[in-house]
């Protein structure tokens, strides 16, 4: 399972600015306007799909995840 | 343009490891195994997609990953 972890927008994002004004000092031609997301991917052995998301949803609200500033997307994956 | 920087295998993954031991602590009933990636989302305006792609590329090698200890995938996102 792959769980994905956002900033919910308008949380501070300060390596996000920091590698916009890297970009701008070194000249790059154009500067993206960068976001940044956090990936775990969780390989579980022996159990099922859908016990597999279980146990990543159970992982992100009890370890991985702060609900109050993060939004997650769990999906099967990697792609 | 997404960019996702994983650990080449073999590279020390600290923060996955440390995650494995905190599931197994909180008594998760199967211990995934934990890889971890990060996500740079480039959001470029009024340049085409192939100049985007370049332009995530060069952010790739100037600035984001080190080759030594990352492996890098840049591709049309976020899906």
């Amino acid at each position: 399972m792959e769980v994905r972890i956002e900033l919910k927008p308008g949380v501070m994002d300060p390596e996000a600015e920091s590698v916009e004004k890297s970009l701008a000092l070194l000249g790059l031609t154009s500067v993206p306007h960068v976001t940044t997301a956090r990936i775990y991917d969780l390989e579980f052995h022996g159990v099922s799909i859908s016990e597999a998301r279980q146990l990543a949803d159970e992982a992100v609200e009890r370890l991985l995840a702060n609900p109050v500033i993060h939004r997650v997307t769990v999906r099967r994956g990697p792609t």
